[in-house]
């Protein structure tokens, strides 16, 4: 028989809300000498997601102190007009970090929208001199959520140093980035990673060698309790929602990971929400005070 | 009893010669048009290996009918001075793609001089925005060694797709270009890809799992028979010079895989010298050729 076991479920949103609270003493600082974190968030169009997300960013800037500059473009905006706009934000010594809500409307290339974004106000990290760099090992904007992911690990105690980290997923915002920053030589870094996709064989035979497994692929509980090594660290990207008539909303929130039983198995886990989600923003915020001090010292 | 075993040994001499071959007629329908790629090649100093790889590069350049152009500069040019050359080759339309030889002197800093050549002349692959869009999967230029490791495999008809490669080392230059080339979803690459390093523990229980395993840590005969699956493919990216008393010159070049042995066991290997080596110049070359094709693109 099995002891009892209690894994440690990772609180995302009180570890968030600690990060944001150093932030907000920095910040306090920072304006005590006459600088004022500046961000813009541009916003293109009226998708309902987005305009949740950026209120909650506006919300959290004005929480901290900074200063947040609201740009709200209807879905007819131009290319030409949102890189005009971009022009403008990289120009002007207010802004520290410039975003720009994703996805945008079908007509606007992103990747030109991406790349017009100055990189030292590329708070979101998706200009490719940012991921170059961060593959580099050097100096960088590291994209919110696998900065996310890296801080619940290391304010957990979870040194990914000598481990197997095993990635289900390789896209550009989370799998990717997330392999490039654990792979590092680097004190908080230094793990061996492993990438794995729609195109991995035999799923199970990596994810069952992993110390810490990451499921960042968007497929609702894919990851089930015999895919997961007994004392492995389980945290869990995904954000799906699946409908449950038991719900009065007849639908929730799941991750990647089918957490009831993962959790038997795994020392520690996030879950979703309150696990990776609530970091997002205070990375951004955090970024964007990094931006402030890259400022500060080029002065 | 094991039946006698004889692998395929990856000539990259000849896929090399095979690459330039092809380049050539490519480049002479080019100049049939009246355009004729150029490359400029900058040598800081006189570091003798330096030296003979800018000779080579050059040589390969004239059999090819690219237009090389010289740069050799001493070694008390300052930053700002090489700087000023960059700009000026930027700025060249008769010039279409830049390499500066590495290392450059202690007291330029290489970063800076890298960043400063415009992503589109980057034939190295070097600049960080190239470096972003290989990781992120969109058109760049690879770096010639990884982008070399990859064709030696497509044209010994070894296909990635699905397979687990296991790359030993993550330098910038290698072992990370690599990983994230072969991790792409696309045709030619949708392997599985785990990188390992010095901080690896228990190192043979990924390379014993590779179908694919590239060497590329740069320790002389690191990868022993009994860390290599039978049935694997080895890639060894290593040059090193050993000595031997044996030999006239009392050195010999050795990989970073112990060849002798580990080609018993292998399905295909490259050899060092003669594998991977000759086929960095022939990527350096295809790349000065899409630089080419990417300026007629714009015009």
């Amino acid at each position: 028989m099995k002891s009892s076991h209690k894994p440690l479920i990772i609180n995302g949103k009180q570890i968030a809300s600690e990060i944001l609270e150093e932030l907000k003493h920095e910040i306090s600082d920072l304006r005590a000498k006459k600088v004022t974190p500046g961000l813009a968030v541009v916003l293109v169009g009226d998708n309902p997601a987005s305009e949740v997300y950026v209120r909650n960013k506006r919300k959290t800037c004005e929480e901290l102190g900074i200063d947040s500059f609201a740009y709200d473009l209807p879905d007819t905006c131009s290319e030409k007009k949102l890189l005009k706009l971009i022009d403008k934000l990289n120009a002007d010594p207010k802004i520290h970090g410039i975003l720009v809500q994703l996805p945008l409307p079908r007509h606007i290339n992103e990747k030109r929208i991406l790349e017009a974004i100055l990189p030292e106000k590329d708070v979101d990290g998706f200009h490719p001199v940012n991921v170059g760099r961060l593959l580099n090992g050097e100096d960088c904007f590291v994209s919110c959520t696998p900065a996310g992911c890296h801080a619940l690990l290391l304010r957990s105690g979870i040194k990914p140093a000598g481990k197997h980290v095993v990635i289900v997923g390789r896209s550009n915002i989370v799998g990717k980035p997330l392999a490039a920053l654990l792979m590092q030589k680097a004190a908080n870094a230094n793990a061996t990673v492993t990438i794995c996709h729609s195109n991995t064989r035999n799923m199970s035979k990596y994810t069952q060698e992993a110390d810490i497994l990451v499921a960042a692929m968007g497929v609702p509980e894919f990851i089930k309790p015999r895919m997961v090594r007994e004392g492995a660290v389980v945290i869990d990207v995904g954000v799906n929602r699946i409908s449950d008539p038991t719900r009065k909303s007849g639908n929730r929130l799941v991750g990647d990971v089918a957490f009831s039983g993962v959790s038997k198995k795994a020392k520690a886990i996030t879950p979703v929400p309150g696990g990776v989600g609530p970091m997002t923003i205070a990375m951004l915020m955090k970024n964007t005070v990094k931006a402030v001090h890259m400022t500060l010292a080029k002065r």
